[in-house]
């Protein structure tokens, strides 16, 4: 089984990296772009065939090692 | 119109990232877990409504400064 693990910054927290990619896409002359945020996504190559473990134990994953849950949030898409 | 910028290392180039992650989580005390691969997401809002001219600047934003097509790939969702 597959993880695809989407972390991204919950909206209000600042992000830098999405305001620099912004700014050198304004300097390239790309016109009408408003918000730029950047997030991450981790895939997982899992042994476990059993959807409901193997989303518990990616679940854990996130919450000790992956995502920082101060300032991130994250969804989890198996397949 | 809000574009999404999946941005994944080609498969075959060397993910010190996902190698560190998948590491981590094995120390950490998870079985069971294969590679690890690690991509990023950017998020951009845009002006444009017309959806075939949306892309084509998303695409022109990703082959001048969002992606690498060297060792990466790039797909876009717009919504």
């Amino acid at each position: 089984m597959k993880a695809k693990v989407h972390i991204t910054l919950k909206s209000g927290v600042l992000d830098p990296q999405g305001r620099a990619i912004g700014a050198a896409l304004a300097q390239l002359g790309f016109t009408g772009i408003g918000e730029v945020r950047q997030g991450k996504v981790i895939e997982i190559d899992l042994e476990e065939t059993d959807r409901a473990r193997a989303r518990e134990a990616v679940e854990a994953m996130c919450r000790t090692l992956l995502a920082n849950p101060v300032i991130e949030t994250y969804a989890i898409d198996l397949s």
